[in-house]
């Protein structure tokens, strides 16, 4: 399928010079976001995952419905301050900043099989920080996947031994 | 499947005075969690949805699932400033403040069958709101759903000409 027309592009949100790629139109269209999902799936199969991972809030979408089709469990990976109970923290490093993502310390059984998804891969900041962090915990990260990949950004550098996977293939 | 043993209870959280219903469990085990879609996929069948639209975040989690499961498509709700492109707004009252709900001005289509969907029904006002922009987008709000249902609040009665359907209800 021809993901790209699916996706909206949105100049100077959610600040100047920032190109925003829109994925409303693919969610909104049942044939697209079946095809992304069952694409995602062919990919993830190979990597036997026990439990997908994706950071808030698009990676929700993309990483609890591959969960439900492929048999697997989900867990959010959530900012500062969302999840309640006993949280697993990892803090990293931005472009001028510090972001915090948080686990449930719970989520996570020794050895299971975790794949991270999410909807978009820019910098990969964000799903490197979760990698480390269920790594940690006691988890193997089997793989990486997201829908959009920002080539020019080369946050595929961020995961040099995981292997990653991507949909639609744009510049920033 | 007796669904309850699958939810947290957190005391105190986010703030003093409210027990916290986590969802965590319930989604990290693939047999719960595809209980729970399945089921709420059958209540849904007879609404012949076309969109299924959910809340940020957890909302998208069930949302985008059962869209993907029913063949239907999967629309965001999010906080104010969230959304890229044309929005459409509906703000509303909480117990002591107004929060503002938004949607893609695109998303949905003129007499499109919509189903709304969250994780927990607490007092009902987002999922009211919603279901009134979702009216006046020209939309057909033809059931809403969630997860839990927290009884006492009485959200059920927000919802008074449009049929509701929860899988676990609890007190507060």
């Amino acid at each position: 399928m021809d993901f790209e027309k699916y996706i909206g592009v949105v100049e100077g949100f959610p600040k100047a010079g920032i190109s925003f790629k829109d994925i409303s139109p693919l969610l909104a269209s049942p044939e697209a976001f079946k095809a992304a999902i069952d694409e995602m799936a062919k990919i993830a199969k190979d990597w036997k995952p026990d439990l997908f991972i994706g950071p808030e809030s698009r990676g929700f979408i993309f990483a609890s419905t591959l969960a439900y089709k492929m048999g697997a469990g989900f867990v959010m990976a959530r900012k500062k301050g969302k999840l309640p109970g006993k949280v697993c923290t990892k803090t990293y490093t931005l472009e001028y900043a510090t972001a915090t993502i948080e686990l449930p310390c719970c989520a996570i059984k020794k050895g299971q099989r975790v794949v991270l998804v999410d909807d978009l891969l820019a910098t990969g900041g964000t799903l490197k920080a979760v990698a480390d962090l269920v790594e940690e915990m006691g988890g193997k990260v089997v793989g990486a996947m997201t829908f959009i990949e920002l080539t020019d950004l080369k946050g595929k550098d961020m995961f040099k031994d995981l292997p990653y996977a991507s949909l639609l293939k744009l510049t920033d």
